[in-house]
């Protein structure tokens, strides 16, 4: 990876400020007036030539006129000038440059031409660059404010655990805003606009370096490196330091906007979706999702590891509304110890509920020690990973006395507490101004406590699989045979665009999968050689590399039960696949083991763009075609992910043996994953695309067959 | 339905609160304190044999010496005194009481008794009960708050149209909170506790007829009465206000904590969910999602009739989470007309976007007209049903600009506009006051603002249809034949738990639904003759009401081709079945047509204990019991309900004919639905249990066949 160190990037010495303004209404004037505002400690060069100075700044005309170094300087001129600008920049010796000029690429062909020009520029003199159409970067440690965002003109920052890299300067730092003033703290932001040089990975990787930085958040609208995010998310695991995305255009129109807003491309969601999966990447939906899951962030002292969650509610109702969202969002409401619950049945009567989710009622609230001590038998049972407390309009004395307990708890064990206190602030200011000084992530809603909960309690409970996974696959890497074997290159060679089935299969079967036993028949002698080796009932199909849909064709037979049958359709084949293409290439006619017996599922892989070689795993017929139930991962995929991949399936019973069916050799079907996953890595490019449809899964034990394959090659 | 004019209960002209106290920290002080607070301007008569007074107002004895009516008692005394209290009440003439005492039916044996003796004194006499258990009733437009929840410390209270219903007291008073302080306006608040007398649908049925009303909502634990609700329902639909539920209990651990709360009744979540989609409720999950649908309900003229959004938006990302989220919602972002796009084309320079999500770009939002014009073009557009407008960090002089561009439009259209302002208050308090003072509905998260707009846009859509189909379905009762047929009658006469496969299909049919060709046939010949009747390939079943698993017993064999298999399977099943279980009852061996095309599918009736007799239809097999991918319906269902039951199953494609398939009879389909629907009303309790598995469904034009069927009776 080719890494930058961004410290001086983010908190430099001294910066100018090419452009700037006396006016701070205006984009040119916002830089040096939050720069003062939040105290930034170095140097500060405003440059214009149209001014003497600025607010007691001494202004100079030009950069090359500054007496001392720059390390970064930002850029708020006309597009036109900025190239000129950032040639003054490199005599000067400037280290850094954020262009906050619009204009460029996503402006039309002259911005786009401009937008070159500068790429080119930094190329070749090594001048690092942020943007153009990017709107800067904070460094909250510092109090360093190199932007222009009006989300700057609250002070003081909070800082924090929390780096955040925007695609969207006005979104991003509109989300920053709201995180802030709801208490989150954070370490950078950063909006990389167009990113002809320095781009969002740049910024993730020094984030993850960075130690006043627990959780990199991103705001994305396209992916240009998949390889490189792949390897971050892996980096990101290693340091223990989640990644989130907040990854906008899944739908189709937004897609649509999304591409024309930026000029990233968009892979396709689906792909991304299951990157993320994979690679342990937590995926947001919402603004507000970001906001909840930073707060989390920022207030806990460590992720849970488990999925096991206590409920103290006030309400009876609040408890049931917790144990909802658990099961929508995959945790589970912890079945308490009897010492536990023997302990709790002490304070809270009968008529509430000493079973998790914990009921309260009004008695326990009113006993001074009634709370805490609910609270510490929920905390110290074994099966409880994170605690909800629900707490309905407990004013007054009992609701100052909960806030501090949860407070004074909190300090005391590693358990994450949070609080989804149901009233407005107006009647609760008191209360929450305790859990806020304390850095206790608390909620309006149940639901929303829940769902960032459950966000981070997987994470956390998959992490040290995930880090396990990582250091097994680069173990993997290295032993791995990543030779084409003879037989593939043979398959592939003088091929056109796709290769016939028999073709495919022994490509497939070179790197050890199973295929039917088959041979291809040139005439009927050789036909009936074959299927007396291989034994009846065959199936009979065209072996042509020019006729890929073989039933369209008429080119193929089933279920063939003897000699006289065979023959037949031997030349019915033959005939039918002439009339269908005369100009077909023809090998002759497979004559193939018919498997009678298994399960039929899908095996797919194609290319992504940004992720390369993708697979696609999903029953056959309907399952796929109507209810889409399939699944993806992106290679490559070890036997867990690709057990992982299949289970994954709505579907996945008809495997399994659920209701009384034979379970099918689902160890064998993720060996095939595995397989293709590798066949894909290192055959490259020149496969584009694989379908084996179907691959007959036998019952356990017994295997599989690929019963027909279709490999689509790259056209050269 | 039994009606109750509830308008003295929640506006009473003298309201006397049992147990007052001069401590205004406790229930017993707080209801004096929030009416005089509130400035509630009846007679207040405190009543407590301790107090001469109790904050300048004459404090008597017993409510026997209040010198004037009483239109209202609260009861805030000890459980046991309960009792003895009403009976007072009653010697008084008061009509309505409210009884905030616990210590009831949520309390164990001896409360149950106590509550079953005060609802006995209800009933006896006639004096209204809400309660016990209760937090009261707030009538928000008279400033009458006769209720004890610390919510009510929050004055003035914002009156509005929302009328709220809940059977959790603390949670209920504690959405109330929040709501009234996002600037959410109420007309009535009730929490109804264990519902003794006067219950949920009595204030929903109030409510409706109530002028100040426009919605009604609903926090609901447990349903006690699903006839009514339905007819409350239909009522709702007719009124043309929409009623809203935030029914908990989802889970299994959720539903079981439900139980434990109140002593109501959870039914089946599946069947309540079908139920409010069917009857036009709105489901909502969560606190939050309640407060934003109230304030939507709150702040727009009128819900919209159609899909189609416009999205307007400060920043391209902005736009792009907004079309995600009309995807996720089921809304569409509308396609602008050219006319539409020509306009704001005039505005918006082209690196911006002119299609929907309209991205304004800093230019636009800068013109003094800009943004108005904008918002003007797009609400014109006929495409355009609702209108979400983005607004990032707009500070200062254009921010203000927007908001109140976005209120002088609200003020000359219908068409509902709702702002995304992704800032905090601090940064934007100026502006978000603008649109708060004016009640345009303003969230923080364009997701939150699409998933409540999607809702009602939802339900305006289908508003008009289910007016229409409640009218029909009027029409349609008086005509119906409700007689059971003759065949029926006779089919379940001395019948005892279940019948047999043929008595099923007799049963059935006498309600007009095609079953398969069959004779029983208690002998070879009878077998015979009834296989030249019906016409090989013939499937043969033994017909006991006592063999449920014929497929166990080995008693069913398929695809008989010819005379001498039939007379083999004839001998086979009978010895089988006999060996199975030499005690059943058997009546010989179905012969019937074999059905060899077609799709299986399952159609399903049992009773629900809180709505009665419910539908289930699904595809056969592993659709139904490893993707339990079905669809749920309260009987009665019309053809219409039951084709969308039918459309909405992922698997409905293997029906429409998608990839190529043929489409199957689905108007038939509907049919057996719809006359299913009329048996379980028809025959009413006594049939238990339905099974037609599988009903086999022809292609488009030749009906469908019961194949097999499964009728269980109530035992007696």
């Amino acid at each position: 990876m080719n890494k930058t160190n961004l410290e001086l990037f983010f908190n430099p010495q001294s910066i100018a400020i090419i452009g700037a303004s006396q006016n701070i209404a205006t984009i040119n004037g916002r830089p040096l007036h939050y720069l003062t505002m939040h105290g930034y400690e170095g140097k500060i060069y405003p440059i214009n030539p149209k001014y003497k100075e600025i607010r007691g700044y001494p202004c100079y005309p030009s950069i090359k006129d500054v007496p001392g170094p720059v390390d970064l300087a930002l850029i708020v001129v006309n597009y036109k000038m900025v190239h000129k600008m950032l040639e003054q920049c490199v005599e000067k010796g400037v280290k850094f440059a954020s262009v906050f000029s619009s204009g460029f690429a996503e402006a039309g062909a002259e911005g786009k031409r401009m937008q070159e020009e500068i790429a080119g520029l930094s190329r070749k003199t090594g001048l690092r660059l942020c943007g153009p159409n990017c709107q800067g970067g904070v460094s909250l440690h510092h109090n360093t404010a190199a932007a222009f965002s009006a989300a700057l003109n609250i002070k003081p920052f909070l800082p924090g655990p929390v780096g955040f890299i925007t695609q969207s300067g006005a979104l991003g730092y509109s989300i920053f805003n709201i995180a802030q003033e709801e208490g989150v703290g954070f370490s950078y932001v950063i909006s990389t606009g167009n990113e002809v040089d320095l781009n969002t990975t740049d910024f993730i990787d020094f984030m993850l370096d960075d130690e006043n930085t627990n959780m990199v958040f991103t705001y994305m609208e396209g992916i240009r490196n998949g390889d490189k995010l792949a390897a971050l998310a892996d980096k990101a695991i290693e340091k223990g330091k989640p990644l989130a995305f907040l990854k906008v255009g899944r739908s189709e129109v937004g897609s649509r906007a999304a591409s024309s807003h930026t000029a990233a491309l968009t892979g396709s969601d689906a792909v991304f979706d299951a990157f993320a999966r994979q690679k342990g990447i937590i995926r947001v939906d919402d603004i507000e999702e970001f906001v909840d899951i930073a707060k989390l962030m920022d207030g806990i002292s460590q992720i849970p590891q488990g999925k096991g969650l206590g409920v103290i509610s006030t309400s009876g109702g609040g408890g049931v509304i917790c144990a909802d969202a658990a099961e929508d969002h995959g945790l589970e409401i912890a079945d308490l110890q009897e010492k536990t619950i023997d302990k709790i049945n002490k304070i809270v009567p009968h008529f509430g509920s000493a079973l998790n989710p914990v009921d309260m009622t009004a008695q326990a609230i009113n006993e001074a020690d009634g709370f805490w001590n609910i609270l510490q038998a929920v905390k110290d049972d074994p099966g409880v990973d994170a605690i909800v407390v629900v707490i309905t309009n407990i004013t007054g004395e009992p609701g100052i006395r909960m806030a501090q307990d949860v407070v004074k708890m909190s300090a005391e064990t590693d358990t994450p507490i949070i609080v989804a206190w149901t009233s407005g602030p107006k009647l609760m200011q008191e209360q929450f101004d305790i859990l806020e000084k304390a850095k206790v992530p608390y909620y309006r809603s149940p639901v929303r406590a829940i769902k960032s909960l459950a966000k981070l309690m997987k994470y956390g409970t998959s992490f040290h699989k995930k880090r396990e996974e990582i250091t097994l696959a680069s173990k993997q890497q290295t032993t791995d045979n990543n030779e084409i074997p003879p037989e593939a290159a043979e398959a592939i060679k003088n091929a056109g665009k796709a290769l016939s089935e028999h073709q495919a299969k022994t490509l497939l079967s070179s790197f050890g999968i199973t295929t039917t036993k088959e041979t291809v028949a040139g005439n009927k002698e050789e036909a009936l050689a074959a299927a007396e080796n291989i034994g009846y009932p065959l199936a009979m199909k065209i072996d042509s590399p020019d006729i890929m849909h073989k039933t369209e064709a008429k080119a193929i037979k089933l279920n063939i039960q003897n000699k006289d049958q065979m023959l037949d359709a031997f030349q019915t084949i033959i005939d039918n696949a002439r009339k269908y293409d005369p100009k077909a290439q023809i090998n002759g006619v497979l004559i193939q083991e018919m498997v009678t017996e298994g399960v039929e599922v899908i095996v797919g892989m194609n290319r992504d763009p940004q992720f390369g070689p993708t697979l696609m795993f999903g029953l056959g017929g309907i399952f796929v075609e109507i209810l889409k139930d399939v699944s993806f991962r992106v290679a490559p995929v070890d036997h867990k992910e690709a057990l992982s991949m299949i289970e994954e399936i709505r579907g996945y019973g008809v495997l399994a043996g659920a209701r009384g069916r034979a379970k099918a050799d689902v160890d064998a079907l993720a060996d095939v994953l595995v397989k293709v996953s590798r066949m894909a890595l290192t055959m490259g490019p020149q496969v584009e695309e694989l379908d084996i449809n179907p691959l007959i899964v036998l019952p356990e034990g017994k295997g599989v067959r690929v019963a027909d394959a279709l490999i689509v090659l790259r056209e050269n």
